[in-house]
């Protein structure tokens, strides 16, 4: 297999898609399972998650938010009871029809997402307007059954948390939904260094069910968007379904308005796919299971001991430590090894640096070395991980500026989309007929509506009727 | 509904079922879903599992145990790999036979726990004795189809976590077994503040599959048993059923040796049940949600700021405190309230308060109120707190002792099966048959053998043959 390096992986430049699988499987962070379309998350993959889950944990708890647990099985005909929700999510279905050795009387969805089951029981919680807001998240697996499957990108079953809020008047809901999505940006942004557009989707493109959904859009390396996550204004629409009312402070029956959003392992794909190059993944320092490896060069006492009181001391201030002190591999197969593996900095410890009052350290995003003085070493380090931590976002930022083509002509339009992608801005009349033959066309989709963005004069760049605003395109994960 | 108090609960001490349900729907721990034999973990009892977590989960990582998440789906065939296995859990598989719309070519079980689907990937990644021990944990949902269920101890659908770990030889394996066991012992005592039984099951309790079962059994006021937890020596029964072998270090290969091991929510049910009086619930404080509530008594300026400030000190010293400031709500019906909640400790801010140099501060277990000092207030909370955690389980450790029979006799096992119920401690000649016909006549099982049950010459309880150990026989949950 003369594609195939020493790591076993195939050069990004030359075959993106076989490189992302290659590179997950090598690094150990993911792997097939013998389920169709499950996959299964090992130690340093879900070692992210975690921390993905500690830090918007951190942030949802911050706005109030409160976990708990919804259970797995849906009643079919609670997913019946909002009109557009079940036509999203029916051909997606697992569906159990035998428990205990007996055929069901009625059969249980295995949950795609949780609105049904959950507003079915807010109906109850909430009585009055002093039981609002109500804020909850999970954080589970869903199911939606697919048939083509990618690593992190696309699988049958996921990890993600869903929130799921109701308020007592739309003008709150909208603001929470808003909320939630500026924080996504954040940590979209700052955590794993992505740059996203922010803003709303169409109305083909949004939620099934949703009055609104606001979304974050990515741009990956091959040109094409990927959508982080996404943030509902899911109106009166569930509430009416569901019959949610509560008493208002006059005494009069209200319905509530809600909202639902997510974020899934999908983010793992972004990450692996925005940063990664020819000698394997690049984790961004503050999201980085592991921001610093330790490699004794020298297996002596004094190295070893050296190499212990280092990982002490940068423990101690907060810096993420690893030691390879494996005695059968060589050093070499570890430099290549940990740089596979995409942890931010690499410190070697020999015999030379025992006397010595530096160390040299090797930055895994620019390949660059540097000698860090051990006095306030681990000061030097942080300074050095907020370093990659910027220069990983501003790559991706340049990139996805560089990629993004204002448009006036449909002929540009699939010359783009034919050729190198991205994003595409340009006016489109809001007529679900010309989205769809672009899509068909061009393989693009409305990506997203900034919420900012200005009322103009323009023309649709499909029909060429009037159009007020200039809409993000792309082809879509 | 006269058996209704004010906080529409029953005494325990009337009719500790219901007060049990009534307790926890009130304090809204959790509730019921509207799918069969499934629950809904509200907030205020997934706060307590997320401290269960915590803790768990840190030890766990002290251990070098690493998280990793594997498919909710089994496919059928692998749980027939290992035939005790599929014996056990085939009458309580949930069976999915549809998905994206179209019926499955091989039906998938919804997991009731994963030895299968995780050890026919343990055979691809073990390979060498490098890669032993593989020590791995998931936090997942588990679902068993029951058809009597009850709110957090027995239920279609529950949480936990299971470990899976794989050794070079049987003494590891035991070994590592017998840790998780000490582990979930000290969490048991130590932060649920129940005392356990600790030792090892008979063969016809023992898990599906397993050499040896290692067990925690608790007893609850009621004098029945609840299994806390289990640590299983799997043998290398899973190791032949899947093939995983590695190459040792002569090259020759060898098949592995295994442990898995669970604690799940029930252990919140165990909490509730052991510590809760006619008040409500009673938290031991290491694992509380809320450790103290501050109401105030009056809303003025100065009243509310003292509040604050009281919280922000306590805080700082890693205390876990709420303030209920609800306008709406009596000062009466806030100590209900929070006494029904279990929060261990409460203190009262009031006009009267303010000048002084002293609070009072009220403990849940006892009733009992104290003047605290301002001056040193958190480390005063701190030891009350800990007295109030030693208390809780130095009550339930004199409860189970005075409930722990010595038996030598059966007609008087019956009579304290019959009535008090609780341990009885008791010859049995080891004959799966007496075992048997001691259930069927008492509803009382082995519930544990001590480890360091010397061997004693005695005669068996049931059929008086020569019997050489005494075991712990309860009714259990």
């Amino acid at each position: 297999m003369a594609h195939f390096d020493k790591k076993q992986i195939v050069k990004k430049s030359e075959n993106p898609d076989r490189w992302y699988t290659d590179v997950i499987l090598r690094s150990e962070m993911a792997d097939y399972s013998p389920v169709k379309g499950c996959m299964i998350i090992r130690p340093y993959g879900y070692a992210l998650w975690e921390n993905i889950q500690g830090y918007l944990d951190k942030k949802l708890k911050d706005l109030g938010v409160k976990n708990a647990y919804f259970p797995l099985f849906i009643p079919m005909h609670f997913l019946q009871k909002e009109k557009e929700h079940v036509k999203g999510f029916s051909p997606q279905l697992a569906v159990v029809t035998i428990g205990g050795g007996e055929e069901l009387a009625e059969p249980l969805a295995v949950r795609p997402t949780s609105e049904t089951i959950m507003y079915d029981t807010y109906a109850k919680w909430i009585q009055s307007y002093r039981d609002l807001p109500l804020l909850i998240n999970l954080w589970n697996n869903v199911v939606r059954w697919e048939k083509r499957t990618y690593l992190f990108m696309r699988t049958t079953e996921f990890l993600w948390q869903e929130g799921h809020t109701a308020h007592a008047t739309f003008e709150e809901a909208d603001a929470f939904a808003k909320t939630i999505m500026d924080t996504y940006k954040r940590f979209d942004e700052e955590e794993l260094a992505i740059p996203v557009l922010t803003g709303r989707k169409s109305e083909s493109e949004k939620f099934p069910g949703a009055k609104i959904t606001y979304t974050l859009e990515a741009l990956m390396p091959d040109g094409k968007a990927l959508q982080m996550g996404t943030s509902h204004n899911l109106g009166d629409n569930f509430a009416k379904a569901f019959d949610i009312q509560y008493l208002d402070k006059t005494g009069k029956r209200q319905y509530v308005w809600q909202t639902s959003w997510a974020e899934t392992t999908r983010v793992i794909g972004a990450l692996i796919l925005s940063h990664g190059d020819d000698g394997g993944l690049i984790f961004p320092p503050n999201i980085a299971p592991t921001q610093v490896v330790i490699i004794p060069v020298s297996h002596s006492d004094a190295a070893v001991s050296k190499c212990d009181s280092l990982k002490m001391e940068l423990e101690a201030t907060g810096i993420r430590v690893e030691i390879d002190d494996r005695e059968e591999k060589t050093v070499g197969w570890k430099f290549n090894e940990w740089e596979l593996k995409g942890v931010p900095l690499r410190i070697e410890v020999g015999e030379r640096e025992l006397g010595s009052k530096e160390l040299t350290v090797v930055r895994r995003d620019t390949g660059g070395k540097r000698s860090v003085q051990l006095s306030a070493f681990s000061v030097q380090l942080k300074k050095l991980l907020n370093e990659i931590q910027k220069n990983l976002f501003e790559k991706m930022k340049k990139f996805s500026e560089e990629n993004t083509h204002e448009v006036t002509n449909y002929d540009e339009f699939k010359n783009i989309m034919n050729n190198k992608k991205g994003f595409i801005r340009a006016f489109w009349c809001g007529d679900p007929k010309c989205e769809l033959s672009i899509k068909g066309e061009t393989k693009a989709t409305t990506r997203v509506l900034p919420l900012d963005a200005k009322e103009e004069k323009g023309k649709c760049i499909y029909c060429s009727n009037d159009a007020k605003h200039r809409w993000y395109f792309a082809q879509a994960y």
